[in-house]
């Protein structure tokens, strides 16, 4: 029973992520989707909207459950007996970072595994940044996250607009 | 059953490569480590010495299994029945090669993944190629390579150098 | 009439700035210097500093004109017609973001090209953020910025420090 | 009038040059597609087999000129009058030496600028030698180079290895 | 009388910082810790606090000295009639930065170099940042910073929690 | 007594070799300018005309020696009794096997540290490969390398065409 953990901010979900994520799903029994709950992190979605979105993505695969965490990646990973994380490499600037934290908890447990994937050329381009950007200035994300959620991504900034009004 | 292929020239293996291997074998029931045979490409070890000296550091892992292969890696692990390849990225400049041959790869195979893991910063500084600057130096090559073959890799370079006189 | 668009934030215009502007002019027949005007980026020069310094540095050349511009980059350059969007690369730090961003607005607008062209090598440690730091410290910017806004830039800063006491 | 060289060894044109190739058509009024014929470097399509499928190529294009040339590339440009260089950059690995070039050439000729195009993301995994890679054993090279002369490679390769027997 | 200046925030001082203050030392007369007193970037520790440490893990160095400084580095060098600034190179992602304030720094003051050491592959997954990431979350921060200020570190961290409730 | 071993090919020295070459110089009492002699890799200009080159760049500075070296830098740097090796980085592509050869030379001698110096922005696009290449080309190497040795260079140059006739 092989279960990976795949960590991340998912501020929103994109078609990066839901790519590497089923692609990683073909090598484990389990799939945990762990969203970071960091305070001192502000995030455009919250919490909550970001682990609803991931459930109606994911909602057909059985061995994949979204949950969210705080503290360290490598504890939550340990709490659930996980065999290894998964990360997407997108580009070189992600790298050095992903390799620093892959040496860093390896040190804080030798058995948990960082396995790397690299992200398909088609979505080179896309990232959660990218997206809020687009967001925030009605530019077109068709193409960009899930087809299922585009709508209710559009509506949930919608209504951030109007909150801040 | 999960089979991976670790790809690679081994000229000669070397901790590096040794330890990527066994971190890889977690994560698969049966692990190939196949030995590129290029004949393009001049090797220092024939693939006669490169396969023994696999076949000796292995010699105790009943799922790991040492082939050589011509030809496209690719072709070769479709012919295994792999579901991916596994590479070590040791260091940025591995990076992009490393990219490049991935998305190729999935080009001529959707189902072939390739799994990255990092080399352990321990080894960061062993290559094949420094080891064998050393041994043309009679450098000392100890950690650097496994220690059960570090003895038949002088022999093997010594024998070299007199038939090369 | 092929007219290209120089986006930036320009704050302030630093010789580095200057060079690929200039160097720009000679492939189009006119060259709009789009100063992003972005409320959730915080600048140092107002964004009628940056235009006024903006404008006297080019105040001899007919076909660059100064603009400001909210919203995506993409959308201005479509509105002005322009045939390409140009960037200067100073270093590899900037080329991922800027490949990424290339990508991006070639989605958006498969008619906009963004061409490239790499900084002087006597501009490459120059960058508006070093000369911020400099301002702020009383450090020398002569050969940072153009000669002719040197003392303005100067000046401007002396004039915030004293409205923030 | 402006005229642009487009300097490469394509050996043999891919996919990633013809869009390049292309996209620069846009910004000019002429284009040389420049074959460098260096003798030291040995390539695998002979210069009159590369220019014979670049001509096929861009046969359509009547600003598009097809040329070779020996010596150093700023020469060349120069003999042409030609305003810019063009180059595709593909992938951080291209960054450094590119930048070294472009900075070499505008010492040697400070009016011949060097114009970088991002190179499609679908295309990045695609390289000369890669293509000769895959021809070499009989991989499948559709969607890496131009379709009009995929098969006109193909015979050039196996014309080749009969050749080699 | 060689005197060089290991400029830094050392928020905290890290077994990476250590072993290059260390090295550093090696080949100069006497060696500044210099610790940055930045009023714009929010720090950790407070001033006091990070030269209470560092005070501590090098009280045996006679020709070690701690210092703090505001404005340029490169002013305060030449205050100290340092002939060189030393810094460590943990991994490409400091290139670039390094690389320009060199730059900058040899123009400010052409007698004052930059040399360069490459930290212990040990300790390229240490940084202090990621220190202060294990301290918030009750992580084990054994063998990354020195171990006589380990428990320091560690109450310094819990005072701060209490005092923030 | 610190001496520094500045080891390189120097096929032929350049300006960029020059300035790393002087401004180490102020940091220790005896440079030594090692020549790898390397029979495998091929060179340019013999082992002599490298030597005698080098004498005629440096022959004012009686702290410099200029000598030659077989096998490992380290076993020559450890017969000199020198306490570091001097390296330049000129770009980023420089760094990662200078940080592999860095570490591999501290793991052969702990004792042995390698200081790296940025190569001046001016030198940036200057190697010995681009002064070979114009020389190949009759293409301009002013500046590109000590002005005192220009007409020598060119000379054996020459010399060595008329030999390949």
């Amino acid at each position: 029973m092989a279960t990976f953990v795949c960590p991340g901010s998912f501020d929103p979900i994109t078609n990066g992520h839901y790519d590497i994520i089923l692609r990683a799903l073909v090598h484990c029994d389990n799939l945990i989707v762990a969203v970071g709950d960091n305070k001192a992190k502000k995030s455009f979605f919250t919490l909550e909207e970001k682990i609803m979105l991931l459930n109606k993505v994911f909602m057909d695969y059985k061995s994949i459950k979204i949950e969210s965490f705080t503290g360290l990646t490598e504890e939550f990973a340990r709490s659930k007996n996980a065999t290894a994380l998964v990360r997407g490499l997108r580009a070189l600037s992600d790298f050095e970072f992903e390799f620093q934290m892959a040496l860093l908890n390896r040190k804080l447990n030798p058995n948990l595994e960082t396995l790397f994937i690299m992200t398909n050329a088609d979505y080179s381009y896309i990232s959660s940044a990218a997206v809020r950007e687009l967001l925030l200035n009605n530019g077109d994300i068709t193409g960009m996250v899930p087809d299922c959620i585009k709508n209710d991504i559009i509506s949930l900034c919608e209504e951030k607009r109007i909150g801040n009004r």
